[in-house]
């Protein structure tokens, strides 16, 4: 089944202890798209200036993602710079420059309206709030946000929460979603928002899937794979979503068992972003690669 | 197999969100011993003063610890006064007075001399090699440190990891350790100073073992259990270390598979730890109970 994303594609300049990389490709939907398209069709509803050329676009049709929906204008396209140093879990912003993001309003081509799976990545909660309305067949649907709106479009974003199926943020953004510092009882607060599924990413040590009641049989919990070598953090954590709602997609049923083998997945997906700058590793990752790692996963948690 | 356990016996005044203790029972070599208790017999090498009474030595009893091994001395017991009012995850010591544990000389009692499992808790490495050596038959020693130990008594530290099988630290220590913040890397440079097998406690994240080659197979995540409420973290790790060496110890042999569930009793130790003050919850704790969260444990990472 076919996922219609919704979010940024953008230029990111990347400062890491392993190097810096100026302006490479970027943005929350461009990672979410090429992490799915290794399990299911991906279109992509975004926004992008003059400087998104030939270079940019062959990305995304080398892994035969639909791009009808990204529109090009006049300006420049989002561009975020930031820098790993300190921390390599925390990206410190140097820079944002929205650009042709600013006034960006989402449309929809015809040909997207027939798919069933739907992912608001991290935008402005009232554009998430139009798309997901302007596509009322979408079955399942899945969102991000950030700390942001979280802190000061609250009302917007709560109208969101309301349509979505499956949340995805991190530790911090579930507590202060429910202005809760206990990781359960937060996850309850945001599940009564909106979402029946909530996916905590924990980083470096993986996610918790949380699913009616959270403390018996309703949480899950995914590990990450200690790396030996983590050179690039950003995108992540759209490509572990990107990793979890393509496998998602992919299955005739979403089972509590499709929704596990999709946080492994994940995972799995998330691993491989860090190893290279921007989507480079992504670009060159292959499935046979994907399911070897998964078996890796697998084995790092089985009992025994 | 018994285990032979070196460390503190200790009163603590512990403040959390959940309330204020005032110098309950504590100390690590405690927590392990009655952790570890519940998979085998336990013996106990520590120095108490004259606080420590008939209802202490009842709390041992009780789980059916030998305590030969606690000398008693003139003067006050090791004392330990620290919160978690800002992060429930990190203790912030507002004192310390060490007692009668600042001339600890650990005596080891004839009867504890065939104990094939020896456990050396935080205590001064000094100290931890000297038990080390006066049981020349332990064959299976575990032992754990802290950052105090790890940055000025470094040349003392490093004889003791000679001798260790199993070191058991936090993802801080780790990397203190090791001068390195990536966590597999540091992971391989900690096990090249001795411990043939490496546990890292991520607290509410649960632990990643190492073992021989880490980042293929040799690694494996045991996830801590989402909990609703954590009342006092105190003695969680040292729970997980008697849960986690105990088993091992009860188990006829040290296999891979062994090691592997005793990383997930190590998890479910810790998490009963956290549920009450002090060694409250350990106190009451029964082995149906045990079983049943390990179970639940299992579920939170099984797969389909």
């Amino acid at each position: 089944m076919s996922i219609t994303v919704v979010g940024s594609v953008a230029f990111d300049s990347i400062e890491t202890p392993a190097g810096r990389m100026e302006r490479c490709l970027g943005g929350a939907a461009t990672y979410f798209s090429l992490s799915a398209s290794f399990f299911t069709d991906v279109r992509v509803i975004a926004v992008v200036g003059e400087d998104f050329g030939k270079r940019q676009e062959a990305v995304f049709q080398a892994r035969k993602i639909d791009t009808r929906g990204i529109e090009h204008t006049a300006g420049k396209s989002f561009f975020w710079e930031g820098s790993y140093l300190e921390n390599i879990n925390e990206a410190k912003t140097h820079n944002t420059e929205l650009n042709v993001f600013a006034s960006f309003n989402p449309k929809i081509p015809e040909a997207y309206r027939d798919s069933e799976f739907l992912f608001l990545a991290n935008i402005d909660p009232v554009l998430q709030r139009r798309v997901r309305e302007a596509m009322p067949q979408a079955r399942l649907v899945a969102g991000d946000t950030m700390n942001y709106w979280i802190k000061d479009h609250r009302a917007a974003l709560l109208e969101v929460l309301k349509g979505l199926d499956i949340l995805l943020i991190n530790d911090t953004e579930t507590k202060m979603l429910a202005g809760n510092n206990n990781l359960v009882q937060a996850a309850r607060a945001v599940m009564s928002m909106g979402p029946k599924t909530l996916v905590v990413k924990h980083g470096e040590y993986g996610a918790t899937l949380f699913h009616g009641n959270a403390q018996n049989g309703g949480a899950f919990r995914a590990p990450a794979l200690p790396l030996e070598e983590v050179v690039d953090p950003t995108g992540a954590g759209d490509s572990f979503a990107g990793g979890f709602f393509g496998y998602l997609a992919s299955q005739p049923e979403q089972s509590p068992a499709a929704f596990r083998h999709a946080m492994f997945y994940g995972s799995v997906m998330g691993s491989f972003a860090c190893e290279r700058f921007g989507t480079e590793r992504m670009q060159k990752l292959t499935r046979p690669e994907i399911d070897a790692r998964f078996n890796i996963f697998r084995e790092l948690t089985h009992l025994a």
